[in-house]
């Protein structure tokens, strides 16, 4: 798959998960953290004050109405930048940069893009070259995140 | 113009200024900031403990060598997404919400494309057609940034 395939197909999958402001864009979101606080509870951890969110929780938040957005936007950007690859790097570190405060395990950015095409396909509809697709892009997305924390001195993997 | 041009134009226009780690990627973002801080010096009240900040200041600077590779990104974003109107809004509001804490002069968001622009031209090689390209990527920015600024009771232009 090359990366303008890559990037095709990350694209098509979020068509119906667009960003905006909207009802279903702003649902598109936050149905993220619901999926993700759902399926994945002990990493509520990262998510003072939220530790113990249920779905019904997020849903009803306007933090992670707002954080969903910003999530979302991540991914869409990651999608459509892919076929520029210093560009695609450099926004990766600049996402490990944000999140430095947050002293994540570094083992969650590989991670994340098996919670992501988890709710991208909660509702049936991700094609498996899309997963496939996806995953390529978080290999990618993994090896210059911890190539940079490696690179800042930070714990890595 | 259509989008797809001025998308087009914009990154061609940035093929020398490329994010990255090396020293010429470096540059290429501090050098905003060189340009920046000697043409429009009232604006360096913007940059808390750098208001009286030189070229040379800006040059030795680790915080404007971080700062330079985050604007060059952002500008890299904006260009690599212009064809995808939601999410340039999107990018554009999230952007907005960023700046929020510094209290921004709200016309500054059209002003910078002005700003980017000379900076670009700087060594004589933005050719006329890039330039309104990006003019035309910063009216649609602006656009969004005071619908968005509005709609968050924020002062807008």
């Amino acid at each position: 798959m090359n990366r303008s395939e890559v990037r095709q197909l990350c694209m098509t999958s979020l068509a119906q998960k667009m960003v905006g402001t909207g009802p279903e864009n702003l649902q598109a979101g936050r149905g993220f953290y619901e999926y993700f606080f759902t399926n994945f509870p002990d990493l509520r951890v990262y998510f003072k004050g939220a530790e113990k969110y249920t779905a019904e929780d997020v849903r009803k938040s306007e933090r992670f109405e707002k954080q969903g957005q910003r999530i979302l936007l991540a991914c869409h950007l990651l999608a459509n930048i892919f076929e520029n690859p210093e560009v695609f790097k450099a926004y990766v570190r600049e996402t490990i940069n944000r999140h430095r405060i947050y002293k994540m395990d570094p083992a969650l950015w590989s991670a994340f893009f098996q919670v992501w095409t988890g709710y991208l396909a909660e509702n049936g509809s991700l094609k498996s070259e899309e997963k496939e697709a996806w995953l390529e892009l978080g290999k990618e997305f993994n090896e210059e995140a911890q190539k940079h924390l490696k690179n800042s001195n930070l714990p890595h993997v």
